[in-house]
């Protein structure tokens, strides 16, 4: 169905809460489920937003996604924490890992929290915002389940591995990446298919023998971004949100019993700068990108990183 | 010249070693620069190897690399150091901050050394190794001189902002992944130069007004790997390891008084992890990724990340 509508950010807050509601969850739990989605509708970011209410609902109902449960902290050592996310929804356990990440960072300069058992925790900027508006850098990271094949290799085995990073900023909005390590999400290419359209861009896709193919029938992955480069980084992914503290990679975070692996870090900007010179660099550093001449043929150049154009 | 030359480690390390202490460079220092381009050599990464000894006797001379200096703590906190690397040798500062970033990583799980008035390291990978060497996961990053051109703009004013990271493994090697964030360094196109070619491969290249170009007298700058999100990640590593902590960026990356911005993490397995529980997971990831099929036309699956293959 084509056509677009224009919603109220207020009542499709309260509509994804009340879906939430109704499966059951804790009224806080919904509310940080529903600023998550809601906030990636708001940046551009369809595929991370409202859209996700049903299959987070199969899930819940599946016991894939548990509501009213409480993480457990299985290991601690001054700024890092490994939490058992005993399958809580993504979005909370990120809220709640996040927030304790800047506690530690309060003390130590940096804090992690790394989850294991954790779940799908839609956009990574979310939880790395969440850092920025506290004055700090928020990085957050996730496993996934697969969809690249390893650089040189044919099965698909590796997650999109998405890493978010957000920077506090005082003249603009803040710094925001948030990409995952391939070329485009495997759920663009399921959306081609569904509109019926049969070939898809050159460069998105790899068949079940590791080469290129542009038919939408012969798909079997999505290509790493930059080729082994960004193999390497999602290899990189894979270790540093899941095997360093037992979190599941790949086929295993689809796993009804382990989930993805998720990992969430906070760095104190006082800890390393004054924080008006802190502020008075980036804002230089954003300002004079914006006056550089963007090329013909382009809109201009990209100086905030817009997430609407970086989150696919 | 054409041709090979097979030399001793040894030798080319006392070799080395030599030209640093005919420039006065105390013996310890000496013998941490030669250990690090000796090693980039080793690993096939001839651009960060012997090759720099002239460059860096140069930069001692014109003061712009300083000897027998010592750094100056300027802000701590927790796991967090900061440091006026007083321009020393960026293989000094960084083998010192790499250590003093594992000693925190004992006690606290993490620990982060940034530098400011910093050199060129050479290859990143020498000081993530070294923390993998301890049972750590090691990450290394650096700003640098501009070599590319923000995304939809024509100025190069980027560094192409290495980042190394190493993890320990049992089975086999450890896992290496040092990269720039362009799709190739501008040394590579130098050296084609160099050798009298007139085109470079399409995609390597843009041209003064940002567009791509084949043509090395047009040449004006590299391109950033995976286009904007490759951009996306050479900014974060600009704030990362530079804005953040007063690093310099970009042109003032080479300026006399400034050099680069650098910064020295590691993760402490242990904090994370069960060891044993640990390298068991990522022993079984490498050992997976090394049994599955490599597709036709590839030589194998790249299951433990070459540092021939990615580090340029």
């Amino acid at each position: 169905m084509e056509g677009k509508v224009t919603v109220r950010v207020s009542e499709l807050l309260e509509t994804a809460k009340g879906c939430m509601l109704r499966e059951g969850v804790p009224e806080e739990e919904a509310e940080i489920i529903a600023n998550s989605l809601v906030q990636a509708d708001r940046r551009g970011v369809f595929s991370h937003g409202v859209v996700c209410l049903p299959r987070y609902a199969g899930l819940m109902r599946s016991g894939m996604m548990r509501t009213a449960e409480s993480h457990e902290v299985t290991r601690r050592l001054g700024a890092v924490e490994v939490w058992d996310g005993k399958r809580s929804s993504g979005q909370v356990l990120g809220h709640r890992a996040m927030t304790r990440a800047m506690e530690m960072a309060k003390e130590c300069g940096v804090g992690i929290v790394a989850v294991y058992h954790g779940n799908h925790f839609g956009a990574g900027a979310y939880y790395a915002i969440l850092a920025q508006a506290q004055g700090m850098i928020g990085i957050a990271a996730s496993t996934g389940s697969p969809t690249m094949a390893p650089w040189g290799g044919m099965d698909k085995c590796l997650g999109n591995n998405p890493v978010a990073v957000a920077v506090p900023a005082r003249e603009r909005g803040p710094v925001v990446l948030d990409m995952a390590q391939s070329v485009v999400a495997f759920g663009r290419v399921t959306n081609l298919k569904k509109q019926g359209i049969q070939e898809v861009p050159e460069g998105w896709c790899l068949d079940s023998r590791g080469k290129p193919t542009v038919k939408m029938d012969e798909v079997a992955s999505v290509a790493p971004m930059a080729g082994y480069k960004g193999y390497g980084i999602a290899v990189m992914v894979d270790i540093l949100s899941g095997i360093l503290f037992g979190g599941a990679t790949g086929a295993r975070a689809d796993d009804m019993q382990e989930g993805p692996g998720m990992i969430f870090a906070a760095l104190n900007v006082e800890a390393f700068s004054d924080k008006d010179a802190f502020y008075g660099a980036l804002d230089a550093l954003v300002r004079q990108r914006r006056e550089l001449l963007s090329h013909e043929g382009s809109k201009r150049v990209f100086a905030d990183l817009p997430n609407r154009f970086l989150n696919r």
